[in-house]
């Protein structure tokens, strides 16, 4: 069964947690800005292995120190709290890292 | 002193060498597919090196095993050697990927 397509008021009060985070077409949205190139690298291996371990993966975008992160569920068709976790786990990532 | 822009002709010329390759939005275009994410992530991360060492940074994209890759030189506006040279890089690793 796929997991729950949020409403906009839930996607709304998951946001307040995640400072930076917006809603682009439709998915979650964050561009994260590092020191460098290996930097941005280093923030896409080790969030690989979460990523992974959920089985729930994002669409990233790369050039030089800029990673775009775009975080939607598509057997749900949207937004699901998979994406919220999944966008924490990057946070936690990113927060050490930048 | 920027690197200079291959003429269509110089392009159309490293094209041959470079199968899966063509040019997309004025940029150096390849999609690649992988059997699963951590190998994606292992062309990424292995790239990367040779990448930084090259100092000349490619934008590329992943959403679980694909990996689509845009190589352009801003300086010069337009596609250069540096942007073969990075595309020779790329197709010598994930050849041992795929």
């Amino acid at each position: 069964m796929p997991a729950h397509k949020l409403t906009d008021a839930e996607i709304k009060d998951s946001l307040t947690a995640l400072a930076g985070w917006t809603v682009k077409d439709g998915k979650l949205y964050r561009e994260y800005q590092f020191p460098d190139f290996p930097l941005a690298i280093g923030f896409i291996t080790t969030a690989a292995l979460g990523i992974e371990k959920m089985d729930h993966h994002p669409e990233w975008f790369n050039v030089y120190n800029k990673v775009r992160v775009y975080l939607t569920t598509h057997d749900s068709g949207g937004i699901t709290q998979k994406d919220v976790d999944l966008a924490h786990l990057l946070e936690k990532i990113a927060l050490k890292l930048t």
